[in-house]
Parts: C-alpha cells; sequence; structure tokens
C-alpha cells in the first residue's frame, strides 16, 4: 500500500489534532486513529471514528439490572457473562467507523452484512483509480478438490506465472481502454463514467466509510475471519479484530474464548462423548451421524482414541 | 423532575471529568453532555455518548463523491444539498446515545422505531420505583370529537380534578400492591417481580439508554415532534430536537427547511395551483380531490382566495 | 379464550374460502390457517397468511450453489446442512403473519425483536376491552431465591388467593375508572382515550398482526421458549414453534436437533473434556473455569463422575 | 434475454402446477407468476412467489384502527390515506420473492437496499456464464456536462462503434483467460475460482433470489426508476413497478399519485407560490432560493409567467 503525499499529510494532521472531551475514551483505539494499516497488495483499513468502550458495555447491562447489581460482579465478569450467553444488546453500544480501501470481489462479500451504514466511492461521479488487487504467488491457489467453494495447493511455478500473466495484462488493458473510452476530444464526446467502469475487472479497489457497532462487527469478524472464508476478506477481518483488541479488550477476549473458539454440539454429538466417557466404543456406524457430521465432530473432540 | 443525590453526584462526576481525544467534537453537544434535561414530571434525557458532527456527514459524502468536489460546494451547502434531496446514508455516520426516562405508554410508542439500540430497566431483576405520570390539568384534554386519534378541548374543573384523584389513586393504590405482594415474610414467600410488576399502570416510569444515528433520529423527530403524535412523546422529540440543534446546526437547520417545514404535495395538487396561477377559479368540485385532500392542500395553500 | 360469535363467523368464512395458486403451499400450515389456537386465558394465536416451505429454502440455497448441485445431496441433507453451519439467508426466504392476542407486559418483551412488522391495535383509536390477563394458581410463583429474574416455588394457599384477589380487584376497579373517565355526558366531555389508557395495569389484553421470516422467527422461537424466558412469552413461543413444526418440518426438525438442542462449548470446555477421556480426574479448581462456567458445563456433560 | 430449453420447460411447469390454497390470492401476479419478463440484453426478473394483496394492507391498518372503522371509509379510500400520510407499517404486510438475473454493476448498486433478503449465485461454487451486457447504441451515451453522474448525448457513430468493439472484445478475452485459468490438465492444477472471477469485468451477469416487503420495494422503485437513477438499473425498476401494478393495483396508483409524480416543496417554496397567487414578482434574487433549488422550484411550477 502506498500513500499519496496528500493522504500521508491529511492523515498526519488528523493525528495531531486533539480535543477536550467528556465522553468516555478507548486509549488503546486512540493510539491508532486514523492510520492506514494495510491489507493486501493496495488496500488498507483506518479507524477514523468511534463511540464507547468496554465500560459502555458495563453501563448499558447495569441499566437493565438496575441498582444493586454492581456490588455483585464486576465489569469483566459481567462482560464475560454477557458474552456467553448471548445478551447482545449492551454490545451494540460501541460504534465504530472504517475508512477501507479493498477490491471490488471484497466489497461484494462485505457489503452482505446489512446491519452497517456505507458511503462508498462512486464510479459514476468520479474515475477510479488505475489500481487492482494481484494475489502474491503464495495465496495463488488451486481449486480445491474436496470442498467446492475453497482453495487447495498453491499453484506451482510456469501456471502461476502464466495466471499472473493474464490478471496483470488484463487488468492493464482494460484500465488502458477505460481511460480511453472516457476521453474526450475533437472528434470524441467521451463514454459516460457509469457505463466506462463496466469495462473493470473485479478485482479493482474501491474504497468506502463504513460504520457498525461492535455486536454486527464481531458477527462480522466471526464469518469473515474464518477459514471458510476467501483469503483475500479474511485479512480484512483479521486487520480489523486487531482494532477490536486495541479497542474493547475484555470483549474481545470474551469474544475469543466464547465464540470464536467455542464449539457447537448438537445433543446427538453431546450423547456420543458422553457414551465415550462411560467409556463405550463410538463408531460412525453407531453413532446415527452422517459422515460429514462424524468428521467434523471428530475434529473437536477425536472420539475414536 | 428531581434527581436523588446519588445521581447528581454521579452527573457531576461524569460532566467535570475530561479526556484528550483525536475524535472529532462537537462543541454544542459537549455542552450538555450528561446533564438531565427534565420531560414531563418525572422524565429526562440526557445525552450519554456521541460520535461525529456536521463535519462527518460532509466527509461521508466526500468520499462517495470523490475528489475535486471539495472546491465545488461549500460544507454547508453540501449537507443542504444532501437533506432536499434525500441522499441519506452520510447522516448515518453520526451517533448519540440517550438515556431517557419515560413513561411506559410513551416507550411503547417509541420503541416502534426499529433501527435503534435499547437497553431499558428490567422490571423482573429489579423493583420499579413509585413514579407515575399525572398530567398538568392544561394538558387534561377530552376526545377530540374531529379526530378519532386525537384530543379535544381541555378538561372542565370538576371532571378534570375527578380525573386526576382517580389516576393519583390508582397509582398510589395499585403500587402499594405491587409492594405488599413483592414482600415476603414469616408467612409470605413474596410473588415473583416478573409477575407482581403487572398490576401496574400504563404510567408509569420505566427507563433506558437508546442509541440512534442521526438520519433515524430525524426521522424519529419527524414523526413524534408534530401535532398528530401524542402530547407526551412530542415533549421528549421535542427536547431531543433542541439537542439534534446543538449537536450538528447545519444538518438541523437543513431538516428544518427541507423536512419538518416542507410540504408534499400530489401531482394534482400542483396542477390545481398551475391552474389558479393562470387565473382560473377552482373549487372542490372540480379539483378531482377527496374533501379530506381539498382540506389539507388549502391548509398549505389557501386557493380560495 | 373465548371469541365473539361474529369472530368465530369470520373465522369459519376465512377458512372455507379457497382459491387456486401457483404458489408453493404448505399442506400443514394450511390446515390450521386462520384457526386461533389459544394461549393463556384470553390470549391467542392465529397464521393468517404465509409465503414458501421447506422447498423454498432448498431452491435459494441452490440458487448461491449454482447448477450441478442438485446431485450431490437430497433436499433434507441440504437444509440440516445449512442449518449446521449456519448459513441463514436461505431461511429468510419464507415468511408467516401472525395475528396475536397478547397481555400489554408480554408484548412489551415480544416487540424487542426489531427485525418484524407489526400493526397493533391503536388505544387512541379504539377503546380496549375489559380482559385482563390473571395468572392460574400452578403458575402464581415466588421471587426466585437463586436467580434475580426468574420465579421460584408456586405460592401457598392464603398468599395465593390473596394475590389473585388483588389482581382481580385492581384490574376491574381501574377498568371501570378507564370506562367512567372515557364517559361523556351532560355535565362531561369524556378524557382522551390515548389519556385514560394509562390508568389500564400491564395485564390487559392488546392484540396485533406479525410478520416475520423464518430465520428470525427461529431465533425468536430459541430465546422466547427457552427456561430463561418468562413462563407467558415461553407459552406463545411454544405455540408458534409447533406452527413451524406443520408450517416447515425438515427445517423445524434441524433447527431442533442443531440449534434448540445443541450447546455451545468454549475452548476451555473442549479441553476439559478432552482431559477427562484421557482418564484425568478434572475439578472446578483446576479447571480454569468461574464456578458458574463449571455448573454450565456440569450441567452439559457431567465430568466429575 | 433466451432461455435454455431446461429454463423454460422449469417455467413452463412451475406455471402448470396449481394448488388449492385458503390464503388470500392476488389475480393479477398469478397470471405472471414465474415467467420470465426480459431486461437489457441478457437479464430477466421473474416473480416466484408472494404473500397477500391490497386486502392485506386492508386489514392490517383495521387492526389498529379497532372495531368501527370499517364503515366509515372504503378499502380504496385506506390504503390512498395510508399512503398520502407515510403510514408505512400496513404496507410492510405484503411480501414477494424475484428471481432476478442481471449484470454485476447494477447488482452492486441494488444490494444497497438493505431491508430484503437475497441468495445469489455463488462465483466460488460455480463457474460464471460467458454472458455480459453490452449497451445497445442508443443508449451509449456521453458523460453529462451538466451533471457529474449523469448521461449526456448519445454517442455518435465511428466513437460508438468503437467503444462497442471494445466492450464486445474485452468481456470475449478476459472471459477466455477466466475459463483457461480455470481448466486443470496434465500440468495444471486450475485456478480456484474464487480467485480466476477477479478477471472478469463488471458487465458480466449474476443471478439472485431476492426477497422484500411492499413498503421497502415501493421505496426502491422511488430511487430507482427515476431520472437520476442510471439507465441500467431503471429498466430493472420499471418492470417491478409493472408487477407491482398487477400485484397490487390500489396500493400502486396511490403510490404514483402521492408518492412517485408528488413534490416537495420547502417552507420557502410556498411561500413564494403565496406571493405569486397575491401577484407578486418573485425573482430568483429576491426569492431566498439559491440558484439550484430556483431551478427545482421552476420545473415543478414556474412562478415567473
Amino acid at each position: 500500500m502506498k500513500l499519496t503525499d496528500e493522504q500521508e499529510a491529511e492523515i498526519e494532521s488528523q493525528r495531531t489534532t486533539t480535543h477536550s472531551t467528556r465522553r468516555v475514551i478507548s486509549p488503546g483505539i486512540e493510539d491508532i486513529l486514523f492510520s492506514a494499516i494495510p491489507v493486501l497488495d493496495h488496500g488498507f483499513i483506518r479507524v477514523t471514528d468511534y463511540m464507547g468502550c468496554d465500560e459502555s458495555i458495563v453501563q448499558a447491562a447495569r441499566v437493565s439490572y438496575g441498582t444493586g447489581t454492581k456490588k455483585t460482579r464486576n465489569d469483566e465478569g459481567l462482560i464475560r457473562f454477557l458474552m456467553r450467553h448471548r445478551h447482545t444488546t449492551p454490545f451494540e453500544m460501541c460504534e465504530i467507523k472504517l475508512h477501507v480501501k479493498l477490491p471490488l470481489f471484497v466489497a461484494r462479500q462485505w457489503i452482505r452484512h446489512r446491519t452497517a451504514s456505507v458511503n462508498e466511492y462512486s464510479a459514476r461521479y468520479s474515475k477510479l483509480d488505475n489500481e487492482f488487487y494481484i494475489p502474491a504467488p503464495e495465496h495463488l491457489s488451486a481449486q480445491s478438490t474436496g470442498n467446492r467453494q475453497g482453495r487447495g495447493e498453491v499453484l506451482a511455478g510456469s501456471e502461476a506465472e502464466e495466471v499472473l500473466r493474464i490478471l496483470r495484462d488484463d487488468c492493464a488493458r482494460n484500465y488502458a481502454h477505460y481511460e480511453h473510452m472516457l476521453n474526450a476530444g475533437e472528434t470524441r464526446q467521451g463514454l459516460a463514467r457509469e457505463l466506462a467502469r463496466m469495462n473493470l475487472p473485479a478485482n479493482v479497489y474501491t474504497q468506502w466509510y463504513w460504520k457498525i457497532d461492535l455486536h454486527n462487527l464481531l458477527h462480522f469478524i466471526l464469518l469473515r475471519n474464518d477459514p471458510h472464508a476467501q483469503y483475500e476478506i479474511r485479512c480484512y477481518a483479521g486487520a480489523i479484530e486487531d482494532v477490536v483488541r486495541a479497542w474493547c479488550p475484555i470483549a474481545w477476549q470474551a469474544y475469543k474464548d466464547y465464540m470464536s473458539n467455542a464449539s457447537t454440539l448438537s445433543a446427538r454429538d453431546i450423547d456420543l462423548i458422553k457414551r465415550r466417557l462411560r467409556g463405550e466404543d463410538v463408531t460412525l456406524e453407531s453413532s446415527g451421524l452422517t459422515r460429514r457430521e462424524w468428521t467434523e465432530l471428530l475434529d473437536i473432540i477425536d472420539l475414536t482414541q
């Protein structure tokens, strides 16, 4: 990621301006406010505003519980209890706004999260920059053979080289054509931006402001910083998870313990564990599970040993 | 509204604590942050957190419009343009959190606004206070005869006195019974709070934290600070509108000009105005409007003069 | 629950009118369409419209997966896979509309589910009926001593009798006063409905139309047909769960197996199970869990045996 | 738009299968159910399910108004009143599900409407078809000179020909490369679909199921079947508006009269009209309006004549 001098100056100016506020602050996020955190080859995320911190979650929960609760449980214990029992509304009381630069095909996955506010750069209104995502060689993977929507092994040398050449050439040519079609001249009127942009491939970079509350953000991270998500959006979700850790460290730890690293087991799964604990042998055949459920269970707890 | 000494001390402590932040601030709202603004006899609203200001709306709009826009229109002009043309998404970039104390029947109207976050005092978890809304005599109105859902004239002396006595007596009695049912003792187990509370009338006060973005907040104010809304919720919406004026003065002025004080006219209405401008007489009979539409149009522009 | 003759005639008329449609139907829900299913003493739910069935979930999922998927997994397997892996969007493709009569304090819990459409009987516009929820003696419970928001043992004889008498008397008196305040007469103007209704306690019945998609409905049932929910709303959630079973039997079974009867275990919980399976003794002290987490884990799988 | 034989057979099969239902039906929409309505060169919309009709709006409104309302206003009058006064919730009681085939850049504008359910064809899971949107020559317009986000005049001959050639060639080449990169072989592993698709330009066709309620659908049509919307999405919004007219003809007519063909005038606009009606001359200079507001007002009512 390379910022223009103008962008770097603007960020520097934003970072050095401070105000006095009566609001609660999160020291961890103040540290990184406005800074561009690089993601992929040309992308970034930047926190441009936020509201609330761990304390805000506690405050919202306590209004529900009324007086007297204060003494019986400390803040950390309360946040962890709320997360463990999926009492999600207090986590909505924290809000964050990000400036994100991302490839169009990542934006298409991202936008499926509906409970958020978005303002995107308009390719009807302005010309798009000549920036395209080209995967690093180590992320250029073959189609997975076992998983219809996943990646398999990294492509070997000559095939990888050819793929990279194709991706680079097609971006360059399509962008050159994009600019050419836009250009007006003596004998040319210049195609409307909203039409010309249809020639750009889906790895072109776009950018947007994205605002979301902490509850919905954790849900976003859960789904997108996950092995089933496409590598490229995982890079963004991972960078955002680091932001959450700096912003609301207690809520983040609770999320790791009770959501991200937790496993959901069906009643049948639990029953199989109980049988195994009683010393019974359990097998796929006697389990009542499908082969796929059986494999998924064994990935969590190997009952065959 | 009377706050307890403990509440006043907490507010004072919140108001005198200041932090340094890199975020944008709104001076107008910093001034009133945490202070309780009285509404009705025992209610209040308090701003407990916020994010963004007029500048945030501009910033979000400019990312859509890209570079080059900066020079062609100043901030105020841009905000007014966005409001006039219902480009609502940039207004979602500002967020506010209120602590509200309000009668239960007002809470029931309020909660219909779904795009918001709420944490309410739980009457399952804690005992409700002995506070009920009793209308001031000048707001004790008869059923409107013209409008099935509105109020008419203020009740006259003896009827008003009787109504106030009934309201006060029933609250007092039902609350005394509420406390009595809750009480455990030697020969009593004490009824569960979640059951006992069903004996309390709908003018009992509750409280909640309520968080919402500016776009949805303006929609709330539009519907609730309106002559068709019940007087009691209008008091809250009016107090909140004052907060918005302090928070985002440019957006608030645009809202007044292009939404709150604007009128929507049908094509047929517009056509009648054009005919009148051309010197034709227009009448209900020749208008093609229903009687009600005709009256509503004349309330906006009297075409019969 | 007693319906008026007029209501029964209307339901009978709705049930005997049939149309020919090209849409998919759900035979199970056609059977119960429009019928009032009693809940509590005066409440009910009635399905008044629906869209889609199990097949609609499959159809929506298949557009995502494209061609070729059809052969590799049957419909039931696909629905169960979607539920197990929380691929929730295909479940949004089914929609249902209910007519519900319910006590006001239940309505207040219900309305917290925001992703739904509601039209409620307006007490500003019309007079409320003289119907109040009075718990059956076997549901008249004391405050739980262990759980601040739950119920404990059923109240014993004389205390229960007194509570029922209080609830009945206060309803009757407050309703009589409500009617009295409303009444206009020679020397009375009659209080506005929107004001008079504030005298009615929270066990008064209201009614609404409520429309929601299947994904959000299952979330509602998960939270409300749960031991932590208040008994009264559980009765409604249980009745609705029976409707879902009739409507989308495959989705319902998947919900039972993978959501309702499933357990979420933290990484630490899983580790303790693994240690127990290897023959180690595990104790609260050595577990790293809080006492509450430990108790919750043992409720799922007793590791101390 | 050309459907495959298989698709046509499936549609025919869906159309000829009928069921008996107790639900209300909309005859107008039953007629077109499942049929593919062509949009652009390869796109279509198809109604695949629906719930409710004009009558459902009335029914939902009447539960709010309670008994007695029935006599005072007929169904059409009630629907028109609700629309005129923006009582939007009863319109949420109708729901529709569409199958849509559309260019990716249109999908990106469409998805900004958040209150809807979507299942899209997954290019991670399946290969995309070789279908791209190529504008007809009469829609190949130059950038507007007056409006930064709009189109101006149609491109003249040779420039248009060149643009079409570029668009066609780049699609063909990039798709050929897409297929080539996907292909596995003796010496090739084949690039993962989720990566290869990034080479496809934004005029490639995708498809999805889209489900939305009538209130939000009318808002979609208002914004997208509008001169400020891009021509391509207007084609879809126009086709959907025709569907609404067939589905809920009374609601549609009310929408045309009170929303689509209505104008919103600021208090200052109204004041200028009043001054003109009184015979005063009004000019931009004396109006207090900005030049842009003045032009917009004169487009609605010419006050200078």
